[in-house]
């Protein structure tokens, strides 16, 4: 019998660390046991689940017994903690904080020379994939034009959104250049003819919707149209359950969605995805 | 027997010019009976169909005879021309030139006392369309967040398109708003939360695309979303077509392509459109 | 000060009734009186709301006391009751139970001779609107080609869904014809050359999708598309509660959904859309 | 220097024909040595170039001159005819004619021992690369539900379009599967909920649609879409001389476009296109 694997969620109050909890609580594969939570939080000492009293309590306390996996959503010092116990207890790390500066990524990129390590901005697969395949139509139609339209819901304060630009900056490195040299982020008024090479992003904002983006490559009498739509937060913390099943028990390293994403391509039941000679 | 419509084109050798004139020879409605050109046009003088070199010459001169209407994409200046000619003759005048200035507008306000007088910016009748309905769902859905998205060729050098700003004004004018109160043509870095009721616009450059705007009205677990999409610039060639075709005999004055749209709307074989109490 | 409507759920067990209940609960413009469900089921004499016991239960039985409205997705035999208690305290009904039978409908006719009634097999305002635009587009492009294509969670039975067979019955009554006449569900092999005046169904079926309509109206060189995305199943509930608020206190007759949109283009703030001439 | 390649086009009064020879004239790549039509064509002896009248004449024999490639969209008896040309001078053979019985079929990928052969039954660059990654997203979303919609003009006969079928066919084999197994043409009335794992068609028919392509894998909660966009027919002779320039001086073989896309992903300046570990 497979032993499910124990984790922590650091975090845990949060609206992923909440979207979390839904789900994992369903998860034969987890075993669910610490749900941290800052020592300030109103939820510090509550009860995990409220219609199973006797369940987890929420706390600000990092348990002595090992875990094998952290999912990390909370913030600076939370992520510092977390890097902490996972180092001193052999335990995979997937995070998603934000906010982390070049000390921090410094400490998280020591720790993945002990302890396997997941940091992404993004976690759903649909993502993954789509920039997967943005990489390889950018390289493949380099002499068409690329550009990317993303759509959020009203309160998202920045633009465009961070998935955007790394979907862009993905495309951009697949054509040996980068959104620093080519991106364009605002056409107003005669900014004249479109730059050859450039990457242009279109922002839409309105209503609740989740999260879109769509690549647009645009060539002669044809063009090529990529889109991932979220409708459904909770594709979030699924994909960062899949991380923590796919990265406890990896080898030391830092890992991103991608790597995941290549070795779902190359284990069964997924044929082997080669290029033959037709006919 | 109907009479054909005797037509003028003036900006014959321009590029709305040349389509007309490959539309208007297949056309039993028109005539064509003059094509002008300006006099330092290189086609002045010569035949206008080619494999027909006993036809019509491409001229910069007026001619005295009376024609029904005229179709100008010239220039101010060719404008403040066929607005003379027009009003000595009575024709009905279709024009899509750009540029005008107040004085030539006053012009052509005061000359659409005395003639029928169509002045657009976009002769597809699918945009009209797209104009009509986005009025309707912009007032009946007024708490939604309306967006407006356009796609334009490379080489279009103004942002976001004459099209896609008459959209958004349209829009505006059935909340009981303006562009100039309310559209938001920027969105980088970090913009902050949507301001309600703003009308926000996104820019999309690339390949060949003739033209597509789309208008989002975005709501909460639900959206609306208005396409154009134009594939052929022989669209507006067309458009202007039927344009004079249904000008020319109206009474003198100033019409847009709403008004031919109304009258599409309201003539057999298209039944009443009325909404009846259901069930 | 404005009294709450006093509303009963008939149905209120059911996926419909529990997003109901959901919302209710924080409308002021409501008071929710009685939660029927049907007397087998596993919720009759529970409370309605788990957190507050205290609270209104379920009941099976219909009180005698008078309310202003009922909404009702219960089913044939539910429905019949609503009926009866509608008529008999003179009580709006708003009603989305699907299978009515001739007889049934008749009563539903004859209630609505005494009482305001409601019947709508889809309660988005989104769909209503695009319901009503798709009137206009299909007759102002008459001899435009119309395709209507709709996608929707991979449990779906039906097909193509009610919502777009209504969509293109409207969008074929406005140009004068049914769709018993000239509607096109398959497509395989070699069906030749599309019919002129067709309307064509296409189906996508897969993942979660909650509901996707789109009326293509295909022109040569361009053509319009116009598009209802639904993501959250609440939107139904949340018309329900828009129909319920507008309907008490209207005069008895049959409405649906388009009276409601038409009313709401009507009233200030939105000012009257009409179309003057330009330039 | 580099030597142009000698190029024959076989089929040349074709609609094909004609929009290669229109690219040809003005391509450095290649000059034209014959153009090739039905004994009886009534283009058989006239010139090919109308305003042109001492160039190439159209021919219905073929040259005893050898040349370096031929492009072939004439019928079965012409292929037979230009794999025996091309066996005969060693060209090089891309042919995009259909209705290719078996024994037709044995005789290309006989030929192609000797000659390199390209067949291929749509000549767009997009749509290899569309296909390319629908085969990747297949294979990486193994578990969301796959669905293909295309549109084209309503003239078309077939359904669902070639095109649409070899995409199904190519996500079925990267799933271990195949379209004879999994394909779902219709669905109609109440086909009940959809089978897992199978791969639904959409069919669009109206207006002048070149052709659009978009697959959908449709997960929880979010979704991938890929869509190709024709809007003009020039890209499918624009890719067939592509594919000469390409094929002329290979090896001997059977190749399809996915090899030259996979040459251009490799070649410089596109980088390589491989996946790293991030952080």
């Amino acid at each position: 019998m497979i032993q499910p694997i124990r984790l922590v969620i650091n975090g845990a109050s949060g609206r992923m660390g909440r979207a979390l909890l839904a789900l994992v609580r369903e998860d034969k594969r987890f075993e669910l046991v610490n749900a941290l939570v800052s020592s300030s939080s109103t939820h510090n000492g509550g009860p995990v689940f409220a219609d199973s009293p006797a369940s987890l309590r929420y706390t600000h306390e990092w348990s002595a017994v090992a875990a094998n996996a952290v999912i990390d959503f909370s913030g600076p010092d939370g992520l510092a903690a977390a890097i902490d116990y996972c180092s001193a207890h052999k335990a995979a790390l997937v995070t998603g904080t934000t906010g982390v500066d070049a000390a921090l990524q410094a400490r998280l990129h020591e720790a993945s020379q002990h302890i396997p390590v997941l940091h992404a901005a993004n976690f759903s697969l649909g993502v993954a994939v789509l920039k997967r395949l943005l990489r390889e139509a950018a390289a493949a139609l380099a002499d068409w034009d690329l550009e990317i339209v993303e759509a959020h819901h009203s309160r998202k304060e920045d633009a465009p959104s961070g998935t955007a630009l790394a979907l862009g900056q993905a495309a951009a490195e697949a054509r040996g250049t980068s959104l620093a040299k080519d991106a364009v982020y605002v056409r107003e008024g005669r900014p004249g003819a479109r730059r050859g090479g450039s990457i242009g992003f279109a922002v839409v904002r309105g209503g609740d919707v989740v999260g879109e983006h769509t690549a647009l490559l645009l060539g002669q009498g044809e063009r090529v149209e990529l889109s991932h739509r979220a409708t459904d937060r909770s594709i979030f913390a699924r994909g960062a359950l899949e991380a923590a099943a796919w990265l406890a028990g990896k080898e030391p390293g830092a890992y991103g969605i991608d790597d995941m994403l290549q070795d779902r391509l190359q284990e069964p039941p997924h044929p082997v995805v080669r290029f033959r000679r037709s006919l």
